[in-house]
Parts: structure tokens; C-alpha cells; sequence
């Protein structure tokens, strides 16, 4: 079986947005949940998306296990997998970790740019790497079988998760920094953690992480995939667009703000440019996946090739993180 | 298969609690875990439970489905079901019904002793019957499959919500108050009503429940069985125990009290005897179901008609308000 998954997105949904993910044939995205958001008000933002899954049947539904990217390939719908960009949701409290899990969490990262209780992120000047709480979680994920994801996490902090972690980690959304070098990009010694581990890259799309940003070219952006999977091999190479599509500005301002700051942090962005960039004209949404197909195939690859990079990867790390989960559920498996 | 199955029990739990359970042969137990808690103070008694299941998963672990009656037997475990005896822990929020049935509450109170944002409790002077919000979350409560039980609630709003449930409700622990009329014990027509829509009511040992209180004979309980089963039928009868071990007379206070007054409210009991009272000496735990086998068959019953009211009629009960739930939900399990 042959999937197409987007290993994350953070748009701001609607029906047009369903349709277009059907129209692309995506069978299965990693979505955001929330940033800075509490626990109570990431249940809130649970409960939207129970609403929608009321709503549209026919177009998205909630995905638990790997075994649901079947599901929705036979049903004809995308399969949708929370996440959660930082831990603030399960605040200072490793129980919500299970609970949040049960609700259908499958992601989570570490750490947002900053420093969290549990590591350090990407803009900081000093990283702690994994903290007592931090590795405590990190075991629990580990058990409960939420993946430890480190975008925006710092480099000593995402190398100590992949020491720490007994089960692979991932870098959902980033591209290599020695491509482009921002802060939110990876070095070689974490792609090549990540890839000796049983971990995932998702190359991003999103402009700041591309090299010229918008006006990234297809042909470039493929390219550096090509180098990478030259230098550290295909299988833990996948695609996770950071798709925010519809998104107002403020939203970008939460995700660099949250409640951290009373002062105007631009992260990627600068105070000329402030908002959303605007994405590559060859990637508008998820109706461009051929594009980026045709653009592998351009710079080399074979389909086996391309097919695994554009979802078969990300299928076969669902099926070895989030399943099979605590004790209780692996017994009921096994009746 | 036969079962045994306590249709409520809110103990003070620990491994001598649940080795008890084992010992009686329970094979399944709604438990309470929550009053007047709001949804992050329920959530963290879920977290409770979740340390238990998870260091005696010998004895005990949460069940979700009916089937998990079969997965308890096979394993020689007690499945444990969630329920709230108030529905405090949704909030003002009808999403959270969902929610917490994804967590597995399997039960919620409309109201307890007082008026709730859904019904009135069988304390008040006015009994509204439903309220504007409470017949909407039943609507919920029934989509999801999460019972609607009348325990604590006020005549007319327990009649009404049988009216307005599109699946059979339950009192999960009450006795009929022709037998001592308690505020707490349920009228002919709460009865009758619950026996002609495939309802369930669950006997109390609940001292204040019983005619005598502690000192009630096991023959004069048993006694009362028959005459309800010769009334009005024998298949939506149960146990629900009411056992409260090993609580601290500060938790009755709580029930009672909760954050809605300042003042002290007896309930059931009075100002000479307001914590939990004895039980009667043939039930003090779970071991003594065998007590009560006995005294049913002395007065009357068939072995078959004692093993429907010990669990098979709540079995049956379980199997038709636990699932099929959501669509999603059925949809997967249709696959």
C-alpha cells in the first residue's frame, strides 16, 4: 500500500481545507493542536476538532493507530493525528502525558524555541539539554507511546532526547542547515542521529526554512533532499510541509509569543516581514503533492523511492511508535 | 458466562480494596470518581487511577467496552468503568462528554442531592425536570454512550430524563422507597418506568438506603428483591453497592458539601451521626457477595435469576449503552 502523509500541518481549518487534502490525495496528517496552550484549553482544542469530525465524516476522521492509515485509504478520507508544538499542555504534571495520549496525542515536542521544563529550544543562548523532568517524560512517551519530537528544540536538547529516548524520535518539520542555515534547521550530527536511531526527518516547506525563502525553486528544495538521502540514506526521510495555510497573523504572533513576553518577538520573521511568508508557488496546499513527486523524480529518484519519502516512511514509524501502547491495551490486543 | 458486577462503589482504594474484589470474585465494578470535581480535578483522579492500573495490573484494569467483562474473566482481573456522580466534571461545556467518554467515564449523574446545570437533585424543593442544557447533553450523552444515571436526582427530572434518553437509563444505586422511604429511594412510578424501558436499577447497601440502616437483615434486603422482582420483572435488576471503604468521614462531608455551601449539610445523616455509617455485618466488602447469593436463594429465587441480578442484567445493559458509540468509532469497527 502506497501512502501519501504529510508529517505536519497547523492551518487553519475549514471544509475548503478538507477537500483540498482529499483533492491531494493525502491519506493521513500529523496536525497541530496547540502551542503555549494549557491543558485545559488544549481539551478545548480537542473538542473543536471533535466537532469536526462530527461534521465532515466523509472527508477527515480521528486516527489512533498505524492501522488507521488503512482505514483511510479504504474509506476514502484523511486520517488526522494530533500533535502539540511544545509541552505546555500537559504543564507541569507527567500523569497528562497518558491522558493526553488516550485523547489521541501521538506528538509531542519538547520544546518550543525556548526553554521548556523539559529541554531547551533552538533560540536559546544556553541549552540545558534533556532536564529531571525532561527525561522523566520522555520515559513516559516512551511507555505510553507519544513521539518525542524536536523541531524547534536546541541541538544539545535533540541529541539527548535521541540518547534518552528508547523508542526512535522525530524532526517533523526541518531541513538541513548546512542547505540553509537558520536556527529551526538541523545539523548533520542530528540528521545523522536521526538516521542511525530509526528516527524521521520531515523536510519542511515552510519559506523561512527554505533556501531564498518564497522563491525557493522546486528544482533546489529537491535537490537538497537528493543530498541528503546521498549522505544519510532514504528510509528516515519524510515530508512535513508546515502548512499554515489561512492562518491570520496573530496566530504566528501566539506561536512566537505565547504569554512569554509583553515585547514583540519576531523569531523567523523580522520586523519588516512580521506575519506568514508566503509559501512557494510550487506548494500552495496539499493539492501540489504532485509537484513535489515530479521534482523527486526530476533530481533522481526512483517511485519505491519517492513513494517512501512521501508517506511509506512516515507509515512505517506510526507503526512502531504509537502501538503497541500501555500494558493494559497490549493485553486487551492480545485476547 | 456469568458475571459478577457492582454497579457502583466509591472506596477509599488500595491493594487491599482490589485484593477483596479478587477475592469476591467481582468481575467488574463502576466506580466514582468524582462529586463536585470540575473536568482538570477529574482528569487528575483519571491520573490516580491510571498510577493504580498500572502497578497492579494483576488485579485491576480500566475497561472501556462490554467486552472487557470477557478480557476480566479470562484474566482473572476486575475491569473497573468510570463514572461522576455529578455532572461538575463537563462544566458548562457539553464537548467534554465526549472527552471524557474517550477517557472512558461510562456513567454521569444528572444531578446530585441539589439542582445541577442539567436537572434537579432529590434534595430540592423544585424539581425543574430537565434543564435546557440538560436535555442536550443527554442527546450527547446517548450519541457517545455514556449512561445517564438518576441516583441522586429528583423525581420529576428522573422521569424526564427517561422520557427524553433515547437509550434505557439506570439508577445505579438506590432501593425503592416503599420499602424505606428515604430520600434517596425511588418511587413505584421511577421504577416502574426505568423497568419498561430496558433501565436498570442497582440495589444500595447503603445503611441510610436500608430499612433498619446498619442493623437491616440480610433476609428482610433480600426480601425487598423479591417483592420488586415479583412487581415489575427481574431483568433490569442489579447491586449497585454504594460501598464507601475506608473513606475518612471528611469525604462524606465533601459529597455532601462540596464548595456550594459554607454551612454543614447532614444529607442522610444528622448532627449525632454524620459520618459514614456501619454496614450491615453480612456485606462489609466484596468478599460478602456470597452472603448475598445465599440470601437470594433463600428467598426464592432461581440460580439463574440470582446470576442475572449479581451481573448478567448489567452485562446486558453494558453491551447496549457502551457501544457502538461514534461513527468514526463504528466505522472503524466495521472494517
Amino acid at each position: 500500500m502506497t501512502y501519501l502523509i504529510d508529517g505536519l500541518q497547523y492551518s487553519n481549518w475549514s471544509e475548503r481545507i478538507f477537500r483540498q487534502l482529499r483533492a491531494g490525495g493525502v491519506d493521513a496528517v500529523h496536525v497541530t493542536l496547540v502551542y503555549h496552550e494549557n491543558f485545559r484549553e488544549t481539551v478545548a482544542v480537542v473538542e473543536r476538532w471533535n466537532r469536526w469530525f462530527e461534521r465532515w465524516p466523509e472527508l477527515i476522521f480521528q486516527a489512533f493507530t498505524a492501522d488507521d492509515l488503512a482505514l483511510a485509504k479504504a474509506t476514502g478520507r484523511t486520517a488526522i493525528f494530533f500533535g502539540a508544538q511544545n509541552p505546555s499542555c500537559i504543564e507541569d504534571d507527567i500523569g497528562l502525558v497518558q491522558v493526553l495520549h488516550r485523547l489521541g496525542l501521538r506528538f509531542m515536542q519538547l520544546s518550543y524555541n525556548n526553554q521548556s521544563l523539559l529541554a531547551s529550544g533552538c533560540y536559546e543562548a544556553e541549552d540545558t539539554g534533556l532536564t529531571r523532568m525532561g527525561r522523566e517524560v520522555v520515559t513516559e512517551m516512551n511507555r505510553v507511546g507519544m513521539v518525542v519530537d524536536m523541531s524547534h528544540s536546541g541541538e544539545r536538547s535533540t541529541l539527548a532526547a535521541v540518547e534518552h529516548s528508547a523508542r526512535p524520535i522525530a524532526v517533523t518539520h526541518a531541513n538541513p542547515a548546512s542547505w540553509h542555515p537558520a536556527r529551526r534547521n538541523k545539523s548533520d550530527a542530528v540528521i545523522s542521529a536521526l538516521a542511525e536511531t530509526g528516527g524521521m526527518l520531515g523536510f519542511s516547506l515552510y519559506p523561512h526554512h527554505l533556501n531564498g525563502g518564497s522563491a525557493c525553486e522546486l528544482s533546489d528544495y529537491c535537490t537538497m533532499i537528493a543530498r541528503t538521502a546521498e549522505r544519510f540514506g532514504t528510509e528516515f526521510l519524510g515530508i512535513g510541509t508546515d502548512l499554515c495555510q489561512d492562518q491570520p497573523d496573530s496566530v504566528v504572533e501566539w506561536m512566537r509569543t505565547g504569554r512569554w513576553t509583553k515585547s514583540v518577538d519576531f523569531g523567523e520573521g523580522s520586523k519588516d516581514a512580521p506575519g506568514f511568508p508566503a509559501m512557494p508557488n510550487w506548494f500552495r496546499d496539499a493539492r501540489d503533492f504532485g509537484n513535489l513527486r515530479g521534482g523527486l523524480r526530476s533530481v533522481g529518484f526512483s517511485d519505491a523511492e519517492v513513494a517512501a519519502m512521501l508517506g511509506g516512511n512516515w507509515a512505517r514509524f506510526f507503526a512502531a511508535s504509537f502501538g503497541p501502547e500501555m500494558r493494559g491495551e497490549v493485553e486487551r490486543a492480545a485476547e
